[in-house]
C-alpha cells in the first residue's frame, strides 16, 4: 500500500480530491426515492409487528418519527458496490508515487467485493493484481475474480493463513498490498459516495420546492421519478403481496424547512471504510452519520466499541449480512471515536435485515445484498433509532439518506432466504 | 368502459394527449443502460451457449449484429407495471364523459397487474372498483388488490366463468367496465411509455455526443448514471459469477450517427395493448417495433396470427411469462397488423428467458417479472433477430429501447426459478 504517512489528510476536502482522481472510474450512481418504504419508516409499527422481533416485542408505545429516506444507490456501481470507489482511489495514488513499479502490481486477500473492485481497478490501469483467497471459495467468485484478469493465489481460510500467504506473494513478486477498508486512501475513496448523496438529495429537495401542483411532467428521466401525485397511496397489502406503489417521487415535507439537504445518513459498517468516510464528507455540515450492524453473534463490535471507548479487533459471526463480519478497522476507528465524526451506533437482528432486504426487492424492485439492507432495517424496525428521530426531528422530520452499499447476491442465496413464502408452512 | 366509438383515434397525437391527461398520476419511469448487457447483446454467441438453446443449436454462424441497449424501466413504475398508464387513461376518459355516475365505479377481471392499476385509479379518483378473480387466485395477489380498496368478487377460473360474473356484477352495480387491453382508451395510455423512451434515449445520445473524453462528473444524478470509462470492461465471468459491471453508462457508436435516437424497440406482447401502443408512439418516426413473445405451448399467437394474416384468438399456455399467456385482442390486432405498425415478431423459449431474467438480476440488479425479460432474450438469444440486425444495421448497428414491462415477481417464485445453483446437481 502507499505508506499512509503519504496520505491526504483526513478531512472533507480531501474527499472531494478523492473524488476528481476517481471520477473517470466509477459511476456516479443514483439516489433515488420510494414512497411506500418512506411511508412505511414514518408509520408506528404495530404491536403484531412489533412481536415479529424479539429485540422489540416489548415495546409498549411504537416509536412515531417522521423520515423521508433517500436511497444512494451503490448497488448500481461497477462490480455491484461501492469499493470500487476506495479501490481506484489507492491505485490511483499509488500510481502517482515516485518509485512506484507497476509491473510488480498490487495485492489483497480479500474473497468479496474488495478482490473484484482492485482486479478491475488494476486491469484498468493494466497493471498486475494478485487476490488471495481462500481454496474453499465459492467458485463464482474465484471465476469472477479471475474474469476481470487478477491472478487469484489460494490460501488456507484463517486470516493467519491468508496472510502469511500474502506475504509470501509480496516477497515473491514485489506487489503493494491494498488493504480492503484499513487505510486512508481507501476511507478517502469511499467516500465519495457521500458527498455525491449529500449533493444529489439537496438538488432534488429544492426541485421539488420549486415544483407547483398539478404541473406537466417536466424535463423527465431524472432519477427523482418526480411526478407529482395529488393521493396519497394506501399500502398494497399489509406489507405483502406483490404490486404495490414501487420507485418513485420524493416526499414533500408539510412545513417548510429551511435549507434543503440531508439531516442524517445511515451507512452499514464492517470494517468501517466506508462509514469513515461518508462519515468525512459530511464533516462541517451539520449532517450526523450513523453506523448501522448486524447484531448478531456479536457483529455489533463497532457498536460495542463506541460505547464502551475501546475497539473491539476481533469477530466471529455467521450473520446473513456477510459483508459485516469484519472488525472494525484502526483508521476507521480514529475517524469515528477518536474524532467523534459518527454519532453513534445501531444494531438490528437476521429477521430486521431478511425483512427489510424482501421489501427492497418486492417493493423498490432492486437487488441489494443482505450487507445493504442493513441501515433500512434500522430506519425501519430499530424503535431506539426511531425513538431518538422522533425526539431530536420532532414533527418536522428528518431527510435520511440511506445507504445500499452493494447488490452482489447469488440468486441461490434468495432462494434459500426467501424460496418459501412466508406462511406456506 | 367508455364506447370505443369515442375514443380519440388511434394516432401518435392522441398518444401524446393521453400523457397530458394522465401525467399527474404516473411515475415517468426512467431509462437505463447497461455496459455489460449492451457488450453481451453485441458479442456473437459461442457455440457452447448456442447449444444450451434446442432452436438455436444447429446454428453454424452466430449472427454478430452491433446493438446498443436502452432499457425502460416500467417496472419502477406505480403498482410496479405499465398497466397504470392504460388504467389512468381509461379512468379519466370515462370521468370526462358526460353521464358518467362516479358512484356505480368500475369492474375489470383480472389477477394481475391490470387488476391493481384499475384500483389504484378508481381509488385515486374516489370511485368504487369491483375485480373479479378467480377463486384459486394466490392470496398476496388477493390481499395487494383489497390493499388498493378495490372489492374483489371471486368467479371460477375459465373465461367464460369469469365474464359471467362480471356481467352480474355490471347489473347489479351499474359499474363500468374497463377491459385490460382491446379497447382504445387503453392502448392510448401504454403508449406513453413509448414517447418518454424516445425522448429519454435521445437527450441521453445527445448529451454523451456532447461530452468530451475525461471531464470531471457532471451536474450528477441523471439516470444514463453517465461516468466516462477510459477502458472496455471485460466480463466477470463468462456470464457466472458476482459482481460484474453492473449499471451503467451509455455506450458510444464508433462512427458518428446521423441522428441521435433509437432505431427500433423491442417490446413483449400479450393483449397486444402496449406493444400497439408502443407502436402508435413511434408513427411516423422511423423508429421500427418489434413484438416479443414467448414461444412455449403457443403462446406465440401474435406472431402466428401476424404471420398468417389470420388472428389467433385462443391461447392455452403456461409459460413462465405469465403476463404474455393472453391471446392478442382485436383493437391491438388493428393497430399491429392491419395498420402494419408493428414490423414482425420474435420469440423466445422459457429457457432464454430465465437466462434473460437471470442477468437482469445479476448483473442490472434490477428485479422484473419473466414477461419482462422475453424482449431482452430476443435481443440476446434469437439469432433470427440478431442475424436481421446484422443485415439491416450494418456495422453502425442499432440503438434498440427495451420495454421492462413490470416488475411483479414474488420471491417464492425467484426461488424456484434459481434455488439451485447452476451446475450444482
Amino acid at each position: 500500500m502507499a505508506d499512509p504517512a503519504t496520505s491526504p489528510p483526513l478531512t472533507r476536502a480531501s474527499v472531494q480530491a478523492a473524488r476528481a482522481l476517481i471520477a473517470p472510474y466509477v459511476h456516479h450512481t443514483p439516489t433515488l426515492t420510494n414512497r411506500t418504504l418512506t411511508r412505511l419508516a414514518s408509520t408506528p409499527r404495530t404491536r403484531e409487528e412489533l412481536q415479529r422481533y424479539p429485540e422489540w416485542e416489548r415495546v409498549e408505545n411504537p416509536a412515531n418519527p417522521k423520515l423521508r429516506l433517500w436511497f444512494k444507490c451503490e448497488n448500481l456501481q461497477r462490480v455491484g458496490a461501492f469499493k470500487v470507489r476506495g479501490a481506484f482511489h489507492a491505485l490511483g495514488r499509488l500510481l502517482g508515487e515516485e518509485g512506484f513499479e507497476r509491473g510488480r502490481g498490487v495485492v489483497t486477500h480479500s474473497s468479496g467485493n474488495h478482490a473484484q473492485a482492485l482486479s478491475l481497478a488494476a486491469r484498468t490501469h493494466g497493471i498486475p493484481a494478485y487476490i488471495v483467497m481462500p481454496e474453499i471459495s465459492p467458485p463464482p467468485k474465484i471465476a469472477a475474480t479471475r474474469g476481470y484478469g487478477a491472478k487469484v493465489v489460494f490460501s488456507g481460510s484463517t486470516s493467519v493463513e491468508r496472510e502469511a500467504v500474502t506475504a509470501q506473494v509480496i516477497e515473491e513478486t514485489g506487489a503493494r498490498l491494498v488493504p480492503p477498508y484499513d487505510h486512508p486512501d481507501i476511507v478517502l475513496g469511499q467516500g465519495t459516495l457521500g458527498l455525491e448523496l449529500q449533493e444529489d438529495a439537496a438538488r432534488m429537495m429544492a426541485e421539488e420546492e420549486g415544483e407547483g401542483e398539478g404541473r406537466q411532467d417536466p424535463e423527465g428521466g431524472r432519477c427523482s421519478f418526480a411526478a407529482p401525485v395529488t393521493k396519497e397511496d394506501g399500502d398494497g397489502a399489509g406489507g405483502k403481496g406483490e404490486g404495490d406503489d414501487t420507485a418513485a417521487t420524493g416526499t414533500k415535507g408539510k412545513g417548510k424547512k429551511k435549507k434543503a439537504g440531508l439531516d442524517a445518513i445511515l451507512a452499514p459498517c464492517g470494517g468501517g471504510g466506508m462509514l469513515s468516510g461518508v462519515a468525512l464528507s459530511c464533516e462541517g455540515t451539520g449532517i450526523r452519520v450513523f453506523g448501522c450492524e448486524p447484531s448478531f453473534q456479536g457483529a455489533d463490535d463497532a457498536k460495542r466499541g463506541f460505547e464502551s471507548g475501546t475497539r473491539v479487533e476481533a469477530v466471529s459471526s455467521l450473520t446473513v449480512a456477510d459483508g459485516l463480519r469484519t472488525p472494525l478497522g484502526k483508521v476507521p476507528w480514529h475517524v469515528i471515536y477518536e474524532r467523534k465524526l459518527v454519532s453513534g451506533f445501531y444494531s438490528v437482528g437476521e429477521r430486521e435485515i431478511c425483512d427489510a432486504l424482501r421489501l427492497v426487492l418486492e417493493r423498490f424492485k432492486m437487488v441489494v445484498e443482505p450487507s445493504a439492507a442493513v441501515p433500512l432495517a434500522v430506519a425501519l424496525y430499530n424503535e431506539e433509532f426511531r425513538r431518538m428521530v422522533e425526539r431530536e426531528a420532532g414533527p418536522e422530520g428528518w431527510d435520511l439518506g440511506v445507504v445500499f452499499s452493494g447488490g452482489n447476491i447469488n440468486l441461490d442465496v434468495l432462494g434459500r432466504l426467501f424460496g418459501e413464502p412466508e406462511g406456506s408452512k
